[in-house]
């Protein structure tokens, strides 16, 4: 078929392009782009959908940060190439800044990245091969199923639960595994869920897998965003036996996901990764790390940051989601699962009692042109009939965002008669119903 | 067998890894890693092998250019997320600057990459398909077959002609051309011959390209690096024919390699980039463009940066290749070929007269040992016999190196009885040969 459709486009100008380029497929994008995006002309716009911590400008870098860039521009030494993998001082900062007691790393175990997104492409396509799968969340991010179907590779996802707090379903996470499973992905703290995972629960995964021999890689790019002062343990911390590649970056930590700088930490055990840490470095050499300006920065950057710095940010985030998640359980068919951490909230819909809407698209839609308030539909996490919120906007937008999603539902809340629904109903008097109802009732639908 | 080979990982941790990382192949990096890189311990190294023009810190940035990235930084407007092919003032920028009156582009025509090579990687990654092939020059650039071998894609490679200052043989580029060729390379100027086409032979490459209907991906990145006061003419400004993807970047011309600030100028004709504008869009998003920062800094970098930078280091580097050639070819058995442009001279060895030494890697490594000298043998190239020496290290350095490998040619050239020989012989005595000749005595020995 292809060489005649070649041959078909040779006679002409009309240029075809690869399947890669073809399946490269954005869900966020493609859901949000068929959205009708038309904001209440009297209401201002609050967008609760971009999970970027710098938009509304509440959220500034840290001035240690800044200056440490500027000076080295001013210094002039880094305008040139550097090694694909990274400048190797810039390296050793990092093994510096993720090496715990017992997950010790060095320069040659970190490879520096386009960014978290560049991290995990690399990742991903070292490890998988067209036609095997990758293991991912549901939800999860959905960049995952854009790096893997671009290259061919399938994805198979297995369940978070709500009803505690987004723990992995062990069961079927090991049920997902065939014998073409070539990595699982694990995503903790974690978008879109918020969840942060308590040690008991990291040593689960890793027993899991360990049984499978499959290596994780996983994305730690929200790692130590937890909230209640609680303690972040990274997955290659917690393991001497399954070997994982750590993905992480100053993307979120440090408020500048513009800035491109990612890494992956090789976290080999039984020398498992050997191939591996070959197949990255020749990976690499396509297109040959983040800029050297930041790469140069990343000493200073990681070391001299102000643990002051990361509580603020942690402080504020908190505040949102404790407001988020007070004024969103006392609405009308919406159920908010509190997170543990990350940047977001996801919220069910209890999608029964809205009937005019199709869909948490559908839903999430209406109170754009009704509220101006835009929600992040949890179908682009593969997730439906939930939708996320961000909890990095401003204090008082989420104040105000609130109020329009009370009045929204309100507004369209339909009390029916029937069994289920007499007991729903009596349960959203007393305001409150906790992630594992809400799933029960999410299960109804399904 | 690849199933067979899971099975048998499964049982232990050795985790095998994709074809494609296997595939990534560097054709430098594997020819210089198998090199002895041993200087002479009494002289110091001179490194005329590294296409890096900030290494010898005598090509210094713009003043303007670092002024316009601080300036940025110091905002705290552009730490977040850009669109993935970039920001649309950042585009814009770029379209003004490489706008001619006969091609003029907007906004919607620019994608911003990581670096040159990202540009390329998306070009090559959108218009090819796994089985099919792309046009290359020999000798050329290695990266064009590093990121299409990892892809799968072949690469077949069309001569260009030392005689005829590395014009392509365009007989030999239409005859190349088969039912499975997705596009042609074009790199002008050039790296690593130093050439830059004249407009007439530019517009035969574009009419041999017509006849075939095949899209050319233009490597520019030396774009505007032409010596003598000659004029740069990009291939879009000269065809309203065939669609073109130009890639180029501040690498270069703005000395700054390791910001990893690319583009991608879509110069579509007869609308046959329509669903390649939409692939590289898709594309793009897998990693989410350069540093935000540097396209920040775009609009300012590419106004009002000085022309007296830019002839400034024209001079330099025609400086520089006057001194390479005059010395270069007053030496017995070397046969520079004087470069119209970029930052390269190529230079051929006439292998018979150095009869020691199997191949240019050999007789390169051999100048590194005796004289500490290290230039690239131009098998990286796929190009054996001829060596790459760069423009960009400091005058007085080309002036020691050139003595250098005088010394290290006397010492090791020999004349032998018989009939070529004898009228090259004679030739040497004069002092110069051209080209033309030099490829002859290549030629002669293939």
């Amino acid at each position: 078929m292809m060489s005649q459709e070649i041959k078909k486009a040779r006679k002409g100008w009309n240029i075809p392009v690869s399947k890669m380029a073809e399946n490269t497929f954005n869900p966020i994008r493609s859901i949000v782009d068929t959205m009708k995006i038309e904001p209440h002309p009297d209401k201002p716009m609050i967008a609760l959908s971009i999970g970027d911590p710098t938009t509304f400008g509440n959220l500034p870098m840290a001035d240690t940060v800044e200056e440490a860039v500027i000076d080295c521009i001013r210094q002039r030494k880094y305008n040139g190439y550097a090694p694909s993998v990274g400048f190797e001082f810039a390296r050793q900062a990092v093994a510096d800044y993720v090496s715990t007691p017992t997950s010790q790393v060095g320069a040659k175990d970190i490879i520096l990245a386009s960014g978290c997104s560049g991290a995990l492409d690399l990742c991903i396509s070292c490890l998988a091969e067209p036609g095997q799968n990758i293991l991912v969340p549901r939800p999860g991010f959905s960049l995952y199923k854009t790096l893997a179907e671009s290259l061919g590779i399938h994805v198979k996802q297995y369940d978070l639960l709500p009803e505690k707090s987004w723990e992995i379903d062990l069961e079927h996470l090991e049920s997902s595994v065939d014998e073409k499973t070539a990595a699982v992905i694990v995503c903790n703290p974690s978008n879109p869920c918020g969840s942060a995972y308590s040690k008991e629960h990291l040593f689960e995964i890793l027993d899991t897998v360990a049984r499978k021999k499959i290596p994780i890689i996983a994305d730690e790019i929200y790692e130590h965003f937890v909230f209640n002062g609680q303690t972040y343990h990274s997955l290659a911390s917690l393991s001497k036996d399954v070997p994982i590649l750590a993905c992480s970056g100053l993307t979120k930590r440090f408020l500048v996901p513009g800035w491109r700088l990612g890494w992956i930490v090789i976290n080999d055990r039984h020398d498992a990764f050997s191939q591996v840490r070959t197949g990255l470095l020749k990976l690499s050499q396509r297109i040959l790390g983040p800029n050297t300006l930041i790469q140069a920065a990343l000493p200073e950057i990681l070391k001299n940051t102000p643990q002051s710095f990361f509580d603020d940010t942690l402080k504020y985030l908190q505040t949102n989601a404790d407001l988020f998640y007070q004024n969103l359980s006392d609405i009308p068919g919406l159920h908010p699962v509190m997170p543990q951490g990350a940047m977001y909230m996801m919220v069910g819909i209890d999608m029964k009692h809205f009937p005019e809407f199709k869909s948490d698209v559908d839903f999430t839609q209406k109170m754009i042109t009704e509220q101006s308030v835009f929600c992040l539909p949890a179908s682009c996490f593969q997730y439906p009939n939930f939708f996320r919120v961000v909890l990095t906007v401003p204090t008082d937008k989420v104040i105000e965002a609130c109020d329009r999603i009370k009045e929204f539902c309100e507004e369209h809340f339909q009390i029916e008669d029937g069994n289920g629904f007499e007991f729903f109903a009596q349960k959203m008097k007393n305001g409150h119903i906790n992630g594992f109802e809400a799933n029960r009732f999410v299960e109804i639908e399904k």
